[in-house]
């Protein structure tokens, strides 16, 4: 049976319009913060779409689907914006994540290492995107986070991201620049 | 002696074009994470700017300082962006923790729930903007973490982002909708 025929018995397909296969919850609903919007609406719409050849990487192309809407005769006093998707959700996070790097000791008290620790392994454990959480527990697993100075917890968040960077088809960030990307910025 | 001419002696702006306080870390540099970049700038280049009369509110205006460069000789494959400042990082963290929130399960085990505390008391202790953490650990001493069931947690994460709404002259978030902003979108 082929993959579009397969799809059309059962309404849930396998690729989305990124090229990135869809990814579902255990229930066997989209995952919202696991897709890219475009692919969770078309998912979760059963919007119909031109199944592409899946990419040999999982380079996000730069779809820009509608992310917020605002009517005059809204009754929210606010823009009605939609939960993140796994980009904005990955983004959003690594901001944080080399920022907190960013102001970690240069010399942190033994407590200030097992909290940072501890802090990335419950992050690991209840980060909405539940296969991105599971990739960073297993990275984790793998690399033992290095918190004994600022600089070793730099490079080894940089290290983290470039091993998603791999994933998704970007390039590597050059980890000895951390410092300024993430602490002091680019001028001399 | 007026604020001008005690600016003028010690070279340390008390207030930034934003209206906004300048925040200075402990050794009396100020603090990136803590000013938005504009005030940063001014702050640390020394720039001369009209000081306005500070405001009523804490309101952010819309300066939209550079915030990335890149040049055709650059030696890096990257945009040569800059660290966060106070609103982008106070922006991509709450995406973070209510999108936390929206993955928490409906019924925690206790487990979990303790977890989640940890996790939140640790987030407050190394959040990059000091004050805003102390603001952050300042708020869970008097509103003990609410964690027993998902709809309690996004309420109650909900408040503390208000709470902080309230600080920066921004409108409240209407709580009772937190799920459909973090969690499910606007669409019945």
């Amino acid at each position: 049976m082929t993959q579009e025929v397969q799809e059309r018995q059962d309404s849930k397909p396998v690729y989305g319009s990124s090229g990135r296969k869809i990814i579902y919850d255990e229930n066997g609903k989209p995952c919202r913060t696991c897709n890219t919007l475009l692919d969770f609406q078309m998912a979760t719409h059963g919007t119909k779409v031109n199944i592409p050849t899946p990419k040999p990487s999982l380079a996000i192309p730069n779809d820009s689907p509608k992310e917020a809407s605002k009517s005059a005769d809204s009754p929210y006093p606010y823009q009605k914006e939609y939960p993140p998707d796994v980009t904005k959700l990955g983004n959003h996070s690594w901001t944080l994540l080399h920022t907190i790097a960013a102001a970690y000791p240069e010399k942190p008290s033994i407590e200030q290492q097992n909290e940072m620790k501890t802090f990335l392994n419950i992050f690991a454990k209840i980060y909405p995107c539940w296969y991105c959480g599971k990739d960073f527990q297993s990275f984790i697993k793998k690399n033992e986070p290095k918190v004994m100075t600022q600089d070793d917890f730099g490079k080894w968040l940089c290290n983290a991201h470039n091993s998603v960077n791999i994933k998704l088809g970007k390039p590597k960030f050059k980890c000895e620049l951390w410092k300024k990307r993430w602490k002091d910025g680019w001028d001399e």
